[in-house]
């Protein structure tokens, strides 16, 4: 059975949630506390040498990291439902719009970012919540765009079933709502993250359904 | 013929140039002047609705933007030769190292970051350098871990042949000489970038030899 390590608030962890949901895999789940610095242990970073969530360990003993390689690779190996469309354009369209979160935005506003700029660089509350907002509605901005403008867009991101794209796309969305992103200039986000939370996948996955949830 | 919209210094646009070299692929180039601001023109966001390099376009006219979709599409589209491994697992791998560089690392201190710091928070010139220097160190941290101790790691990332995960490495360690990042640190990832600035796909496609180079 996978194993997954990982945290409630983590949108990495949040991904993987979905996407072993969607793919019907039975797994177990460990929490690593990151506001506590479990990560650091000596333990888990014989887990993932960058000491981050999440992990997902193999009935091997192989230690898989990063969201977007494990999904690729939860792909790969169990190939139903499909998160990826069938043709290349799609696949590439649909990986292009994962990213957007993915690399544009999440690695920018995470807890450990803000902490420099609290810790190190001084910066109070209100300069650190307007920062990760800057870059969510920043990266919601062309998001919209990519979405709003494009045939393929469906009730989800890429057609009537959810893709990768949307496993990105939803823990973006709760993460904004935690810092009070205006929305309301993201219509089609915000569609596309109601109807995915319709689904039980999704909602499962969220954070406040978690063990560790605070 | 695909056209490659690109910047020289964008880490992004120069994994996207190594790929097409690896590949052999013909293409025309064009380029964004990040720091004079053109990719806010209302033509280039028409193309790139993030308003960010590298933008590829096919000959069909269709517009693949994010670095990391971009090189995957190639790969589906032109195996050979190949930039993922054959099995699952060391795809998972070569993905994940992939994603240090493009997810935990340049994302967060490319030049709208370094610029928001500047001018939003204003940082100086010596607080701006530490904060990239800080996310470049953490982040090769973990990498030469994840290359050091893997059984995998060959001349290159994965194996004796340039994969998905050395177009990341490559342009990253550029911009770490750049920010004064101490490579002692981090011996496997820079004897790998030397490595890779051997082969000719590789330097054909650093800042320096690009027609905008300044």
């Amino acid at each position: 059975m996978l194993t997954l390590h990982g945290y409630y608030r983590s949108s990495a962890a949040y991904r993987v949630r979905i996407a072993l949901n969607l793919k019907g895999l039975d797994h177990r789940k460990t929490f690593i506390h990151l506001r506590n610095g479990h990560q650091f242990s000596a333990a888990y970073a014989e887990l993932n040498p960058q000491q981050q969530v999440p992990t997902l360990e193999t009935d091997g003993g192989d230690m898989l990291v990063q969201s977007s390689a494990i999904i690729e690779w939860l792909e790969e190996t169990w190939p139903e439902p499909p998160l990826l469309p069938a043709d290349a354009l799609g696949r590439q369209r649909v990986r292009a719009l994962a990213a957007v979160p993915g690399c544009d935005i999440h690695p920018i506003g995470n807890l450990r970012v803000l902490k420099y700029l609290q810790e190190e660089l001084g910066q109070g509350p209100d300069a650190v919540a307007a920062w990760a907002r800057h870059w969510i509605e920043l990266g919601f901005a062309g998001l919209e765009r990519m979405l709003a403008e494009h045939p393929a867009t469906g009730r989800f991101c890429h057609g009537d079933a959810p893709t990768m794209a949307d496993l990105f796309l939803v823990p973006q969305a709760f993460n904004a709502e935690r810092f009070n992103a205006d929305m309301d200039k993201f219509p089609t986000v915000a569609r596309i993250s109601a109807a995915c939370n319709d689904l039980e996948a999704f909602a499962a996955a969220a954070p406040g359904n978690q063990d560790d949830a605070e």
